[in-house]
């Protein structure tokens, strides 16, 4: 089956946002080992929105759209793809209860066109959103001018990310596999502290002659994350075919590895403090709240995260972690000794099973020979004492502040996590 | 002109990259007031490539393909544009010096392959890349098989983003504005507070009838951006063209707008403190870090803040900020009361000339009917006292937690920008 991406939307073509629907879609298409040549983008103008979706219905099986759906009267995919299949619209009744229900919830009225968003091709599938108000829907049958194309699937989903990506893995990706015969499981294997062309030098191997399951490392924020894809005639099927796969790569890349579907870095780290019941606190200079922010990014943080202190001042670092002035006069703010007196005051004034510190220059100013952009110092108090690390961030592309402080977060919530492993409550 | 975005290469396809350059190309053509209509994405795949090309020609009078430039047998895209024009190639001395004096530069052998990328279409224009190897071109004629379409240009351009967008700046945006004799200048008002259809209610006579210069509004990130774009035979011209329409958006929505040109609430924040002199402090619960994080995003922050205090736990608030166990009792952790022992107790320890804090419920778990997600106090201490705010934030689309902190840390940074307005060092 042949897919195409058209994802509709002026604010695409003036450049105003990033099409990350297409790239999100074109991901979980090769996923689901189905083909995609083509992507386009057209603006919500009737005329080119037609045109645009006959070229794709002429390359491919099916098409999968975005955007359109909204209430005004410029959002015209529903309408536009119902004429191709020769559907009149219909009230849904379902769509339009869940829309009031909306309404209400958040206290407005709802306005007359709003009941638009509720009218669907006859025989439609409809996928309801739970994000929004606009459902997803699928119509399949042939062309009424192009009859002899055979069989055509037209995909609409909403535009706004938050909408269409839970829409798609809840929806699309069981409609799609349906049409297959075959069940498709990912895992992804989260690694961190390795690079993506050194994953797959290790990788190599089985990238190139294994076909099911298919192996697919991805460089993500400074992250690696390889997704293992297997396809069967069911999933407890597809989960033994992954399974030896996922044993290989963990035994290769072991010591990088920080979880299996684990989503991210923070995760891990929130999760594996909840498992052992314990709590951290972060003391930050360079990262500016970042690890906290990340770290509170997680619901049900505030079980094991109490306090951050962001500490941009010197001042600060004395006054509120105890920092000896003696310290910052001897060695600097930015010393593996600040970063030492920063994690354990924080661990100090907290109560916190352990404290993670951070200490560094982000840039673009503030860089000497001797402490050059980039130089970074963690550190990592627990029961047991407290380590501290170097790390030197400035190198090829990182150079730059918002990759700098990222990466800096990254690795201090890495050398937490490690650090909780190694603790009991 | 018609301009059209042609992107070429098989990791777009797949999903394992973000078609950044379709979203860079569209905004700088939007800028030079050039319209576009339609942006695909194709293979590296001979016969693919030369249908979606010649589909982009017969739509547009100017297509701009990224990628496939490199030395190896399957980059066609130069070859392919050639043909089109029925243009032999030829190897362009200059760019093949370029070449070696890259590779004797980086230590390299320069194998065969890449002399390659020194072959062009007779008759093109050569953009030099000072990123990378592949030069850039344009080739300007009529095709040879639809000459009745008229004069075309191709213009082509290296896929990396890092090598593509410098050569856009330095080389594209002249040649396109040698076409249109005219010259573009952009300003954007960045407003806050409203929605964009608000906005557009507001400036929708304007919007509707106005040619020179244009009027667009945009949301991002819980904010909207008003771009207003005017053309000229010169810059100044366009200057003198663009400012009464301004000085008339500032008319109607000025209690909304935080700044022109300023790029986003933190910054208008930091570089209105540094103008004036003055200091923040953040103590934040529910926004955990977000808006220290985003303050010291902006380079030279360190000038203006110096402790950001992250008090998610109750006992930290009071240990940290000294906000008193009677009123937490009293009035819980998320309240007007909590808030502002909050702010002011941050402006008391870091010695700050403000503070802003934030208190509230993020969800998705730990809301009541009485205190539902969502619910978010800000305090702003100053030396002329502390006012609260009470924000109701998880209306419509705005009720996941990401969104929630996201709006909250935006208001709070939005109101201590009001209050430093009122101060004077």
């Amino acid at each position: 089956m042949k897919i195409e991406i058209l994802c509709v939307g002026t604010e695409i073509l003036l450049g105003d946002i990033v099409n990350t629907n297409a790239q999100f879609i074109a991901k979980e298409i090769a996923a689901l080992g189905m083909e995609s040549y083509h992507q386009s983008v057209v603006g919500d103008n009737p005329k080119r929105l037609k045109d645009s979706l006959s070229i794709a219905f002429s390359r491919a099986d099916i098409v999968i759209m975005t955007g359109g759906l909204g209430p005004t009267y410029d959002d015209l995919t529903k309408e536009t793809a119902a004429e191709f299949f020769g559907r009149s619209m219909y009230m849904h009744t379902p769509s339009l209860e869940r829309i009031e229900i909306f309404f209400k919830k958040i206290g407005r009225d709802m306005t007359e066109n709003n009941k638009k968003q509720a009218m669907m091709p006859e025989g439609a599938s409809i996928f309801e959103n739970h994000n929004g108000t606009a459902p997803g829907l699928a119509v399949r049958g042939k062309l009424i001018d192009h009859p002899e194309w055979g069989e055509k699937i037209a995909i609409l989903l909403p535009g706004p990310p938050k909408e269409m990506a839970p829409m798609f893995r809840e929806s699309v990706v069981p409609y799609l596999a349906a049409l297959s015969e075959q069940v498709f499981i990912s895992h992804e294997i989260h690694l961190f502290g390795i690079g993506e062309s050194a994953v797959e030098a290790e990788l190599i191997d089985m990238m190139e002659t294994m076909t099911n399951p298919t192996i697919a490392p991805y460089a993500k924020e400074g992250e690696v994350l390889v997704r293992v894809t297997a396809s069967a005639e069911n999933c407890e099927k597809a989960e033994e075919i992954i399974k030896p796969t996922i044993d290989t790569i963990k035994a290769r890349l072991g010591q990088y590895i920080y979880g299996v579907d684990v989503g991210s870095l923070q995760n891990a780290l929130v999760q594996l403090l909840r498992e052992k019941g314990l709590t951290i606190a972060t003391a930050e200079s360079c990262t500016g709240g970042l690890i906290a922010k990340r770290i509170t990014d997680i619901p049900g943080s505030s079980e094991v995260f109490g306090m951050g202190a962001v500490c941009y001042a010197n001042e600060i670092k004395t006054k509120l972690l105890g920092v000896s002035e003696e310290t910052l006069r001897m060695y600097g703010a930015v010393s593996h000794q600040t970063a030492r007196e920063m994690a354990e005051g924080a661990r100090r004034v907290s109560g916190a099973d352990l404290a993670v510190s951070t200490t560094g220059i982000a840039g673009p100013g503030g860089g000497t020979t001797e402490k050059p952009v980039g130089l970074v110092y963690v550190g990592v108090s627990t029961p047991h004492g407290c380590e501290t690390f170097e790390l030197r961030l400035a190198r090829g592309y990182s150079a730059d502040r918002e990759r700098i402080r990222w990466s800096a977060a990254s690795n201090a919530i890495s050398l937490a996590t490690n650090a909780v492993k190694k603790l009991e409550k």
